[in-house]
Order: C-alpha cells, then sequence, then structure tokens
C-alpha cells in the first residue's frame, strides 16, 4: 500500500491505496466518486476519461502507480455538480447530447480537455479529438456531441451569454413537440445518476458478490461439477450450481407459436446436462469480495464432454448434425408466406427479375455498459431483482418458474441502463442473481466484464436471405419470393416472433402484390440471439431494399424513380396485406429527389480513381408495438403536489423519462401543471403497473396510450359540473378515488396467420435514407460522408428524444453496414474489436427530415420511433458503395477487405 | 431491504438499504458522503445533521425507515463545494469559525436551516438554535460561528455583497499577524477534508476492521483467554492476543524522571497479566467486516480475578492498598519545591494567613471526533500507523520496542483530527493497530465509538490540592505552601512532568520569595492520566489563584488590586526561580481596571436574590515548550512551483497549517512567495523531520523556530552575490542543495532540580481572566454572562488562529469551571454526561485583549498561545460565583447541586 495524495477537483485528498489499482478503481471503487464511469476496461470507450495534470487520461488503463503525486485531477464531479452547471455539461442537456448517459461523464471531461486546449475547435477538430482519445457513444451518432461542445465553446469565449445555452420553457408552458431536456439529463451530465455498478458499490454492507463459472466451449454434456475445492476458498460463502436451483432451472421464451418444435424451456438458468454456448453459466460464487468470488471459481470443476459447435445455421441444419437440443429438431420453428397469386409463373414470364442471396451479420449491441444487475430480499420478502431488464413482467414470467418462485413474490426493478437496444429484452442474469440470492438469503451483486458482456449476452440473429424481385415493363414490381434462415442461437427465445419479421419486412413499403417465401428459425451454438433495435427489419431490407437497386438497374432506371413508383399509396398493401394507416414515401422521395440529384452530381464531380463517391438511398418501414392485440397499462395518481406516473415504460437510453413526462404533460393539459409537478414513478413491478416490454417501438405508442387513458380518467374525476377542477383537498374531502389505472389496447389489430398474413401492426413508422460514400479503392476503406433522413413517425412528443432515436440508430446502421460483428469470439469481444464506430466515423452532414402525419391510434398523433433508423440506413450505404464502385456487397459487414475482393472480382469480371 | 429513493441535494437517488440502518450511516457508509460527520451516534453533538424535507434533522438518530420516500435531503455537499462556496461556508472561512472542523459541516448545514427558516435572526437567536439542535463545537467558544452566521445572513438579506465576506489578500502580500484563512478552511466548510473515519472508509478494499475484547471491570487478574470460538466465527481472520505480540508488550512512558519509582514500562498493548482499568484492551477480533469483528469479539472468553479498584489517590495510597503495579508503589513520584527561606516560620509570624483544599476533576476532553486509526504495510516495507497522534516521533519510539519493530521500519502518520486538546499526546491506538497489522499482514481500521473514546483514552488527572499563602501588612506575598496529589490512573505517561507543573505554577504569576511544597504522583484504576491543554496549571491554578482572593478578602483588599501588587515585575522570579522574559501582567491589570470596576457596579445594579451576579478576576501563566532544552527539526526544499515545507507541527485543530504556513510566509518575505506557492507535507515521519511533540504551546515557538531556520538557510543559498535570488533553474544548474533542515534548540534553558528550580521555558504566556457570572439561588445554576480576556502571546501569526485558541480554551475553562467530568465510568460517558458546554453555556460577550510583547527567543518575537486560555478562566469563574454569592467552591466542577449546597452552609453558619 502507498500513502498518496492527489488534488481531486481542487481539493488535496490522502488516499491509501494499492498503487497496482488503477485509477478508475481508486475513483469509483475506493472513493466511490462515482461521476466517472468504468465499462471496458480496455481503454476503447473513453467513459472512464478523467483530466491528470491537464492531460486527458482513461482512468480504466492508467495505474495509480503512474500518476504523479500531488497530481491535479478533475473528475466529471469536478466540473459542475446539479444546480452548478459548466457550460459544457448546460450545452450537453440543451441538445440532448447524453441519451443513455454512460459514456457522458467521460465526454464531459474529454471536451473540458480539448477547449481548455483549444478553446477555439472546428467541428472537425472536435471529432477527430473525440475519436483520437477513444470516445464512444454508440446512442447519439455523435453529432448532437459535437453540436453541443461547439455552443459551450463559443458561450466560453464570451461570444454569447451563458443563459443563452440553457432551455426556455415556453410562455404556454407546453413541452408537447419541443425540447424540453429530458428529466434525467441533469443527472447525467453530471454523473450523479446511478446505473446498476454504481448502485452495486453502494449496496448494503451484507451484500455478497458473484463469479459465474462459464464454459469455455460451445457445445458438450457436462459430466460432472465438483465445487467441493472452492467452497473452502476464502471469503466463499456459497457455490450455488443447478442442484440449488428450487425450481425447473430453465427460462422459458414464454410466447412460444403453436408450431413451433421446441417447448420454450431450452435455457438452463445453471447448466445442468449440457453446456449449449460458449459462457454458459455452470456454477456461481458467492463470497464477500468479488476477488474472493472470483479465485474460487477458478477452483471450481467442471468435467465436459465436448460435442461439435454449430457456429452458424448452415452447419447445424446439415443432415449430421446432432440435436443441440435432444428431442428438438435444429430447425425448429417455419414461417411462410404466401400473399397472392402463386409467384412462380410471373418469375418465369417477368419481363425484369433480379436475384441475391444475402447474409446480414451478428451485429453486437455494444453499449457502453456491460451487464450488471443484484437481487435481494424486499421488506415484504419479496425476491426482488434489479437489472437492465426492459422487459421487467416479461421477465417476471419467464424466469419465476425456472427459480420456482410464485410470481406474486417476484419483483423485477430496472436500474438506469447504459444503453441496451434490445439485448435486454432477453434475461441476462436475472435469473443467475435470483438463484443466488434465493441459496444465500443474502443481497448479491453480479457483474459481467465487457467480455463476459459480449459473450453470453444475446446477439443480433444473422440471416441468410434469399431474395428475387420481379418487374413489369412499367417498373411496378409483381411478386417477390424469398428464403430467410435464422441462426438463432441456442435459445428459442422470440426465435419464431423473429422469423416472422421476415415475413413482414421483406419488401416492406412496396405494393407487391404476389409473395411467396419460407423463413427458417435455426438453432445453433453461437451466441443466442436477442432482440436489437428494428428486430428483424435490418436482415429483411438487406434483401429487399439491394434486391430493389438491382432490379431498377437491370430496368435502367433510377432507383429513386424506381422507388417512387413502387411505394405504398392508397390500395396498397403491406406484404402481409395489410392497408397503411398513413401513405407518406412518396411525399419523402419527392422531398429527396433533388437533394438525391445534388448529391450524385457531387459524387460524380468529387470522385477519383482512388477516392470513388457514390450515393445510396434506401427505404425503411416498421411496426410499432407487439403483433396483435398488444396493450399495456399504467396508473396515475394525484398527489398534493401534482401528479404521479406508475409506468412499466423500461429505458434503454432513449428517454423513458421524457416519453413518460412529455405524454402525461400533454394529456394533463387541463390542469395546467409544470413538468415539475408529475413525478416519474418508473420500471418497478413492485409499484407500476404491466407496461409491457420496452421494445418494437412500442412504448410512446402503446403504453404512451394508457397514460393518456389514465390521465383523462383522472382528470374526468376531478371535474367539477362548472368545468373548474377539483384540488387535491377536495377530491379527499369527497372520498373520490386519487389514482386509475389507465389502460389501452391496440384491439383490431390480428396476429400474422400461417401465410404471413393478418394486421399485426395498428401503427408504423416510415422512412427513406440517402447515405453519400467515400470508397477508397486503395485501402476497401468506407467513409460515410452524409446522411440524410427522411422520417415519418408520427406527432413527436420530444424533438430532442427523437433527433437522438435517429441519429443513434442510423449509426448503429453505418456500424452494421462497415464494421461491427460478432463472429469471432474472442477477437470480437471488446469493444473496437467489435467495429464499434467512432465519432469520425459516423458522418456529420447527418440530416432529419420529419413528416409528421398524425396517426390515429397513437397518443396524440405519435406513432413509435427507435426503430425506423436502423432498418435500412445500412442499405443506402452498400448500395452507394454499389454506386462509387460497382461493388454489390451481400453478406455484411462491408469491411475493406471485402470491398477490395470486390474491386478485384470486377476488375477480372468480362465487362 | 427496502428500495428506497431520496433526493439528494437536488438529485434523485435510489438506495437499497436496511430500513433500521441509521440515514447518517446510510450517507457515510453506504454512499460514502462523508462531508457528514457522525461521532457521537446518541444525539449529543449536531456534527450529522442534515436538512430533511426543510426539517433540521440528526443523522446519527435517525433511522432510514423514519425518513419518507422521496423526501429532500440536503447534507453539507449540497449546500456548496470547493470553488462554489454558500455565503455560510465562506463566512465560517473568513471569521475561523472552522478549527478542527469536525462539527463544522454540522454547523453549516443547521446554519443553513436556521436562516431558511428567519433569514434575520439575532445572535441570541443564533445561539439558542445551536443549542436547542444540539450542535456542539470543542474548539472555537461558539463566538466566530456565531458572528460567521450573522455576516452570512446579512449577504444572503442582499444588505451587503458577497464579495465582502470574501479574505482579501493585503496588497502588500503580506499574512503574518492577519486573518489570512487557514488553507484546510475550505475543505473543512464543505466537508471535504478527510478525518480518520472518512479515510477509514475508502481504505483498500482488503482492509480488516478491528474489534477490541475490552475489560469490564477496573482491576483485575487474568486467569485465561480463549480466543477458539470466536475464530471459528464468520468472517473473522485472526484474533490477535498478547501472545501474538511480537515485542515487549509494552507502551514505554519515555521520558521518565530519574527519582520515578517506576521503569515506564507499565502499560501493555494488549493486557496479559492484569487489567490496569476499565476498557483495557484484552485481544483484537480482525475481521472483514465491523460487524463481524464484534460478533466475534463477544465471544472471547476472559476468565479473570477480580482485585480492589482504587478509584481516586487517596483510596490507593491507603496502607492497606495493594500495588496496582506489583513491584512499585502506587505513590511512584514525589516532586518537592524549595524556593527561598523555609516557609513555616514566616507562615507563623505572617499578619495575613489564608489556607484551602481543592480538588479538580478528572476533565474529558470531549473532542467531537472520537478516536480512530488504521495501519499497514507502506511501499517500503513499513508498518505504517495513521492515527490522531499529535506526538508522531515520540509516539514512534513509544510503541516500537513493545510491537517488536524497529525504530527505521515504523512509520506514523497523522491524520486530520477532529480535535485532540491533548489526550492524543498519549498513544491510544497505535500499538494496538500495529499488532493486528503485523498479526494479519494486512491494513487494519480500528475506530473507538464514543463510548469507547471516553473510557478507554486519557483524561486530565485530578489533583487533590492544599495550599497556604501569607502576606505581608503591605499586601505583599511573603510565602506559600503547597502539597498536591496527582491521580494519574495506572499508566505513569508523563506523571512526573505533569506532577512538575504543580511546582511551577501553583502560585504562577506572582513573585513570592519563598516556597516550600510537594507533589505526589499516584497510580490508581481509573482512567490513565493524559495530557490536556494547560497540562497541571488548572489544577494549579485553582488552588492559587483562590487563595490569592481569599488572602485579599481576609486583608479587605480589592483582589484585582492585590494581584496588582504582587505579580512579576523586574526584579521578581517565578515559583521555579526564573526571571520572566517580559513583564505584562501590570499593564493587563491596568487595562482591566475600569472594566472589573465597571463588571462590578453592573452585577450589584442587577442583582436580584434569586439571579445573583458577581464578577470574578484570574491571572493564568504558562511556559512554552516542553521542560528544558527542547528543540525541533524541519525541512525547507525549494521547488519549481515555490517551496515545500516539511513537518512534524501536528494539528489539534488548533490551524498548524496555519502556523506553518504564516511562520514560512514570513520567513521566505524575501522571495515574495504568494502564500499558495508554499506547500505543506505535514504530520508523517516517512516524510518530515522531528519536529517534537505538539503541545505545551510549543509548536509555534519551538518548531516555528526550526521552520524560520531552514528558511534562512534557503534564502542564502539562493542569494546571488547582487542581492537578487537564484531561480530553481539556477539553483539547480549550479548544483546547489534544493533542501534545507532547519534546526533550532533552546539552548539555554535547564531542567528544574529536586526543589523544582530552574528555567525550564525560555517564553512564558501570560494572560488575566475576568468572568461575570449569574448565580440562580433556587436552581444553583451558574451562567457566565460575560468572558474578559487580557492575552500576551507574543507577536501573532495569525489572528483568526490565535482568537479561536482564546475562545476555545476558554470555552474549555468554563466547562471545566461548570459541568465538565469524568468520575462515573457509564454515566459521564457520553458528550451531554459528561457535560460538555453548548451555545448558549458560553458568553457571546467575549473580549481579548492583546499584549504583543514580543519575545526575543519567538520566531518573529512570537511565544505560544494553545495553554494560555485554560491556565485559569476557571478560577476566574469560581471566584465570580464567590462575589455573587459568598461560596467558595474548592471541589470542580460546579455543578448547580454544589452550589446549592454552599448556599445551604452559608445560611447555617454563623455569622
Amino acid at each position: 500500500m502507498e500513502k498518496r495524495t492527489f488534488n481531486f477537483n481542487g481539493t488535496n485528498k490522502t488516499v491509501i491505496v494499492d498503487p497496482e489499482m488503477t485509477l478508475g478503481d481508486l475513483l469509483r471503487k475506493q472513493l466511490l466518486m462515482t461521476g466517472t464511469k468504468v465499462s471496458c476496461n480496455d481503454g476503447h470507450c473513453g467513459a472512464c476519461s478523467v483530466i491528470v495534470n491537464g492531460k486527458l487520461t482513461l482512468s480504466c488503463i492508467t495505474k495509480v502507480s503512474r500518476v504523479p503525486d500531488g497530481a491535479h485531477i478533475t473528475t466529471i464531479e469536478g466540473i459542475g455538480q446539479p444546480g452548478n452547471l459548466d457550460p459544457i455539461q448546460t450545452a450537453f442537456m440543451t441538445h440532448g447530447a447524453a441519451q443513455c448517459g454512460f459514456c457522458t461523464p467521460g465526454f464531459v471531461v474529454s471536451a473540458k480537455a480539448l477547449l481548455d486546449k483549444n478553446p477555439a475547435p472546428t467541428r472537425e477538430e472536435v471529432r477527430s479529438w473525440f475519436t483520437q482519445h477513444h470516445n464512444a457513444c454508440r446512442c447519439t451518432g455523435y453529432k448532437p456531441i459535437v453540436d453541443a461542445v461547439m455552443d459551450a465553446a463559443a458561450v466560453m469565449r464570451g461570444e454569447k451569454p451563458f443563459e443563452d445555452l440553457f432551455f426556455k420553457m415556453p410562455d404556454n408552458g407546453k413541452i408537447w413537440g419541443g425540447k424540453y431536456p429530458r428529466p434525467t439529463a441533469e443527472q447525467k451530465v453530471t454523473g450523479t445518476l446511478d446505473y446498476g455498478q454504481d448502485l452495486g458499490l453502494k449496496m448494503p454492507p451484507n451484500t455478497l458478490q458473484l463469479a459465474l463459472v462459464q464454459a469455455k466451449v460451445s457445445h458438450a454434456n457436462i459430466l460432472s461439477i465438483d465445487t467441493s475445492e472452492a467452497e473452502k476458498m476464502p471469503g466463499v460463502v456459497k457455490v450455488v450450481t443447478h442442484k440449488d436451483v428450487q425450481g425447473k432451472n430453465r427460462i422459458t421464451g414464454l410466447i412460444t407459436f403453436p408450431t413451433n418444435k421446441g417447448d420454450g424451456w431450452d435455457r438452463p438458468i445453471l447448466c445442468d446436462t449440457k453446456v449449449f454456448q460458449y459462457g454458459d453459466a455452470i456454477a456461481i460464487v458467492c463470497a464477500n469480495t468479488i476477488e474472493q468470488a472470483k479465485a474460487a471459481a477458478e477452483k471450481v470443476k467442471v468435467e465436459l464432454e465436448v460435442l461439435p459447435a454449430y457456429m452458424n445455421a448452415p452447419d447445424a441444419m446439415a443432415p449430421d448434425a446432432i440435436e443441440i437440443h435432444p428431442g428438438t429438431p435444429n430447425v425448429y420453428y417455419e414461417q411462410k408466406i404466401a400473399k397472392g397469386a402463386d409467384t412462380a409463373p410471373i418469375m418465369q414470364s417477368a419481363p425484369y427479375v433480379a436475384e441475391g442471396s444475402f447474409y446480414l451479420q451478428r451485429q453486437p449491441h455494444l453499449t457502453i455498459e456491460s451487464d450488471m444487475g443484484f437481487a435481494y430480499y424486499d421488506e415484504n420478502g419479496n425476491l426482488t431483482i434489479h437489472s437492465k431488464s426492459i422487459g421487467l413482467y416479461l421477465h417476471l414470467y419467464m424466469i419465476a418458474p425456472g427459480l420456482g418462485v410464485d410470481p406474486s413474490k417476484l419483483r423485477l426493478v430496472q436500474n438506469p441502463a447504459g444503453g441496451t437496444f434490445g439485448y435486454k429484452f432477453c434475461p441476462t442474469m436475472e435469473a443467475l442473481l435470483g438463484v443466488a440470492c434465493m441459496a444465500t438469503g443474502r443481497p448479491v451483486y453480479l457483474e459481467y466484464d465487457y467480455q463476459q458482456y459480449m459473450q453470453y449476452t444475446g446477439k443480433r440473429s444473422p440471416m441468410f436471405l434469399d431474395i428475387k424481385m420481379a418487374a413489369d415493363k412499367d417498373g411496378k414490381i409483381i411478386a417477390m419470393e424469398s428464403g430467410w434462415i435464422v441462426d438463432h442461437g441456442p435459445y428459442s427465445e422470440f426465435g419464431d416472433l423473429l422469423t416472422l419479421r421476415g415475413a413482414q419486412f421483406i419488401g416492406a413499403g412496396y405494393n407487391i402484390p404476389n409473395i411467396r417465401g419460407t423463413g427458417q428459425t435455426v438453432a445453433t451454438n453461437h451466441v443466442w440471439g436477442a432482440p436489437f433495435r428494428a428486430y428483424g427489419s435490418p436482415q429483411s431490407f438487406l434483401a429487399s431494399e439491394s434486391i430493389v437497386d438491382d432490379l431498377a438497374e437491370k430496368m435502367g432506371m433510377d432507383p429513386l424513380e424506381f422507388r417512387y413508383l413502387n411505394v405504398y399509396r392508397p390500395g396498397s398493401t403491406t406484404p402481409t396485406g395489410q392497408e397503411p394507416e398513413v401513405y407518406s414515401l412518396p411525399d419523402m422521395l419527392d422531398e429527396l429527389r433533388p437533394l438525391y440529384k445534388e448529391a450524385l452530381a457531387k459524387a460524380k464531380r468529387e470522385s477519383t480513381p482512388e477516392n470513388k463517391k457514390g450515393v445510396g438511398i434506401s427505404i425503411g418501414v416498421y411496426g410499432c408495438g407487439l403483433d396483435g392485440v398488444d396493450g399495456a397499462e399504467a396508473r396515475i395518481e394525484m398527489t398534493q403536489e401534482g401528479v404521479t406516473v406508475f409506468a412499466t415504460w423500461q429505458d434503454h437510453g432513449q428517454g423513458a423519462d421524457m416519453g413518460v413526462l412529455g405524454t402525461a404533460h400533454k394529456a394533463l393539459e387541463p390542469l395546467g401543471l409544470r413538468p415539475d409537478q408529475i413525478k416519474l414513478a418508473l420500471n418497478d413491478t413492485g409499484t407500476a403497473p404491466n407496461g409491457g416490454p420496452s421494445g418494437g417501438s412500442r412504448s410512446q405508442f402503446v403504453i404512451g396510450n394508457a397514460i393518456k387513458n389514465g390521465c383523462e380518467q383522472l382528470i374526468e374525476a376531478m371535474r367539477k359540473p362548472d368545468g373548474t377542477f377539483r384540488t387535491f383537498e377536495q377530491m379527499t374531502a369527497e372520498g373520490l378515488p386519487l389514482a386509475y389505472t389507465g389502460k389501452w389496447a391496440a384491439a383490431a389489430n390480428s396476429n400474422c396467420d400461417e401465410n404471413g398474413q393478418g394486421k399485426p401492426f395498428a401503427v408504423y413508422m416510415y422512412g427513406a435514407f440517402m447515405a453519400e460514400v467515400n470508397v477508397n479503392t486503395k485501402t476497401g476503406k468506407t467513409t460515410v460522408e452524409g446522411m440524410t433522413v427522411m422520417a415519418d413517425v408520427g406527432m413527436i412528443n420530444n424533438r430532442l428524444v427523437v433527433d437522438g432515436q435517429i441519429y443513434g440508430g442510423v449509426a448503429q446502421g453505418i456500424g452494421l453496414a462497415l464494421s461491427e460483428d460478432f463472429e469471432d469470439i474472442e477477437k470480437h469481444s471488446t469493444m473496437r474489436g467489435a467495429g464499434i464506430p467512432y465519432a469520425r466515423d459516423i458522418p456529420d452532414k447527418f440530416d432529419i427530415h420529419y413528416f409528421e402525419n398524425p396517426r390515429v391510434d397513437g397518443p396524440f398523433g405519435a406513432a413509435g420511433v427507435g426503430e425506423l433508423p436502423l432498418t435500412s440506413p445500412h442499405v443506402a450505404v452498400v448500395n452507394a458503395i454499389k454506386n462509387a464502385t460497382g461493388v454489390r456487397i451481400r453478406h455484411l459487414p462491408a469491411r475493406p477487405e471485402k470491398v477490395l475482393d470486390g474491386l478485384k472480382e470486377l476488375e477480372t469480371e468480362p465487362v
């Protein structure tokens, strides 16, 4: 140990510290200065940025021994505090630059270091600085952050008053449709929001730390598990195995389609007979400290019989492949689509047919925060599990039987989440936490390091897609044939639903009268398939939006004009045979046309043999909600100070808080409440009713409707005969109920049938994307230089939130197009290895055009937003690569070597 | 466990908490918000004050279950931060209202709650508020705090600009003699200074928590110690007993006089054969958590043979008393005084003789902070012990042989201390920490709760005093006889030195030509005697300053005039036969005279039969330094930024930081450095040379001289032939040393001989006190309504520090006079039970008059200050009680029942 003195944020502090500890751990674990976030522990993400003697420093990889004694260390806590914000923090709030907020302290500190050095940077210098200093953001697409830094810098240079940085409440007191900063924004920009890891450090003193014993192979039979040595290790309270699990020890897929050949009970909580994938949990060591738990985990002996590992769908479909789940075929679900007439004859006779095979990779969610949670028994004896779950009630029912707990005695709570983007639609560690808490009776905390998180949480399921599309001589699409194979990993959760998405979204956006196709869900031993933003549609659109371009090319038509001819118009139907609720695509293409032409001209003008420029477009459509009769509840309670909204509108980082507040404030408009009079009580099954999971862009639409309904009930109850409203005291005096449960259900919807036909969604989102790229023909590297987005997400609740969703979603699409993958379990298990885009990988020329068509069924006309931006922007990028170089990338990501291969092929191809 | 949400300082936070936990523990231990201090855990001190939903709340006694969900909790962290201070915090800095600073966050929060409620309080309302809300301060005497609140309130009301609250640097850049706020002030007013308890919470993760097994009897033989059951308890790493101690297992008194009948090796680290006092440590349980350590400590079985307990000196001196330390008589030291002629004949013939017997009680130090420390092996393998030690090198040598560690491998460090006032002149837990760290090899932390602190750290040794004084017909004192018996508890540390103080200070201030007397040091089984501010003099002056009044009364002289006639003037000698170095007492009495007359007149005017008013005076004298050739070293090192001062000038809370800074800044004046260019590296034997202990008002004088000398050496080395100074670069280039060890020793002093004669101190402090009291004759309660202090402490380094020392010392004197005691081991082991004064117990009319006589030997003319204010203010109070009521209190404290008894006696006495 060393006695060291550092000046933290202007204050000298003495610490007794192991010099081998990292500065990040010193700050967080020893001093509980949890404003500084640490996740990757690898210097990849910059969340841990602090300033040491004027130099921006990654605290997660800086050992205390390398920090000079007396060093001045500035952390986010020293930059500004709630109520006393720095201009940078203020600008981050006002520009919506903090979404999940996990990377925000690092960005704010990094921006401070930049502006200390260069008070007047250009936008490009800001982008370079963040890129050089590894500040990664997965939510915002970087543009709002750059906007914030530029704005703060102007204030700091004295070029405009500080007051200008603050949000101004409009005179009419209305916030709907405006840029009111989300309620958690101030905490996010000051580092005072406690995420799971922070809460974990602030747990009660008797909390046990958990370490997993995990499989290091992808497929095996378990012969024996010996915990005896581990149990004798210091500090170990218990080593939990499947024998300690009181219930069925299985997590159920719960919502399994009747034609699914599996029963949904395929995922063990703790492996008993088999290992199904790398990282599968075999035992949990519960100890007083994490070091003790990890040391003991090394001592658990597991004897395995290694089985062949099927790391992709074709291998698992091979005739000699054994069943991964004995008794269930590896291809366990099929979904057909059959709309209109048989397509075979049409294909034969059509003047224009294009076809192709595509592969969309196993996209990792790459949240900046890894995965963590904790559990304890609450004051009512409920097993209470905190995690990043975005489906609290869903998960509750998925894990209760496995744990052997009555659902009424199980309580799930969401911690503030440093991004999920869908991976937390699946339970990750909830059941493990439950088992460990039940086995020890003590509070327990579990955290996955970044590698564990990458290897043992779900990813976007890769799809192998075949597509064939036919057009008549007028350029009208007349038929489509499709086949899609879903590599869903070993666990069936939502695999059938995902497969259905292929039927719903391959070819979506166009009026295609005749469709035939089949999708298959395949169990493999790669990491399990989890929901990811735009679930199923990036795969679908990779096929259809690529082939539309190819078909246009065959016809000699401009791809925009070909699309314009075929997009939904009155009379059109979706692939499932449903009539769209609005028709915004033609308007979008009309608005895009001049921009597109200008971009094409610019590309042509600026292209050189070494740097080829191109422009690509795509359209995207996605439904809001779960298929069929989706519904939600929310409770609205009048209080002396205003109103409290109890809801399970889980937050990925997208802005659930603002969603709830904006909706409730709008719904309660007659009462004239200030936003701060509306209190949010979110995401705790112990207190809030079932709003359903937060996914599929359903929250604003479905939960929003429930909130609206609850608010309307309250207002009705408060209304006096003269039209004025009862006060809290009057309500109480008259014995009127103060709490109202708002309900809403999409009653007019219907599930898709065996042919994929039905009205699964009441409301859709529509969009068009234009990518401008530069392809370096020497290196093969593609750079997206511009992105233009046309978006119809209905009426907008909060502009900052919606902008942020679109910037961030499209940025993930760019990563999907160019760099992201989780194929190699080792190499791709870091943030950089998995190809996360940094600031300079996302264009600064990034424009959104809104088409606010009100939705009849949406609350105040709103639809959803989160999925739309990741439906097909990646296809705009690959279409642009094609436009620039002639190379059609069919297997994503379009990493440089693949582009180079394509360029080589073109050279050798006969012209 | 409960999931609770609170708004901490404007920010909503979710916590998982045991509802039975206190809010203070939640804040400090779970959330590491260590700005809120917790010490008494009993609601007695207010250090833990926070505001809950607008209400000032003692967090140490408020269970979380009583805090409503969503409650707004304001802690010191929410009031202002370093660099962003609130007016209250600023005013506390500028008024020197934070001394040790431990109570300060509580006071600031309390003041905030008051001003939120009452923006324009009167001084009396401020005092009442703090009293009602149990805000106790042991350093400041409250007046600077009230000043600060009044000043902050004026700013908050907009009556003066905020800037006015800040210290203004004088144009000449000089701070000597001014009111520069101490360097730690900002941290103290913001709660960001980490005291031992705070550092303990921020220790490395492998730190073990210690719990003591302590004796519950005061005297016993130990038959057996059985740790077997305790060792099996969960979380226990080791149970340490005397068998594990590698050295002699004794703490040595170290500086033992040759005539001492003991050898100084009487205090066990861990009891082996005997228990000597209640609370003696028998074993140390080392465990992962404090709860585990405490639970296991309950399981250690100790078999005892209980012996008669001698709880006071007379009992221990009884002929049938057994030897507490077998082989050493209970009366183990005697100190004679013999000055001038034999006094027996003078007493017989003198026209005026007064005599009396007195008892000064076992005054508890009543620091707001209890006692705590920790130990670890540093990077060089040195056993490093952090504590509140104010004698780092002293303690190092006192405990090294007992531990069995070579002193060169032992390192002692002082943590910021929440007050000591001398109790930490003795080692408390240093050796226990060392033993536990050596036995486990791991960092260890030990904390005494307030009761443990009260029962198992030293107190002021009570004295039984007999005195007889004679005057001639002209009112000149001609002889004094004295006897004093020191109840020093079981451990001999500095007991002989203390006994010598009786010879030096009984009768000090007056030219008494003939003195005879004997003091005896007695071992008892009550708590051990430790140094306490003004060491030995409050006892001495209780006798002599009471008897001077009685003698004046006998002579029919005014007590001021009688004193005036006899105080030191040129030609006078002290009781030890030394000539005073300055003569300030006559001037003081001249200045006091009109105030005294006015006070007497006012008392007479305002007295009623129920509320009798009176005025009393006393004079006080104390030496600066340790007896004889006291010396110190300090290292001055030139750095690129300025100068660093390495010194062991330990801090009780008195302002060591300011002492060092003020002295060094003055000494370095030729270099024109700003104060912030002088860096302090204090109180670590690993880096700073031996400055000696901080006690006996020696630091400013002795260490100050060493710092001055070091600075002079540096300046000399820097000086170029042309009179300008070399820069850092020039010094380095010329190969000149950058570090200079300043040294100083009081070479002209001499130790007192067997007759108490000698020149023990080079420099003395002189003072006079006037107390104005009200005695309620119904209740017996005495209230001090005014205090006037005349003080000559030489030239003043820092006025805030010196004011603070005087206010605080006198306040402790008022407590000594009226309420404080530690006699009943149970009843007196709480702050309130021991009689700590609150704001309304200390007068707001409290004036200091300085007489800045420069001391030839002092650095820049300074003497010391800390002891002077507690030499005799209590005697002024009891003299005032006598003046008001005729009751002479001889046995302190003058609690109401004692005054009532005196009043009753007077009634029944023949007139």
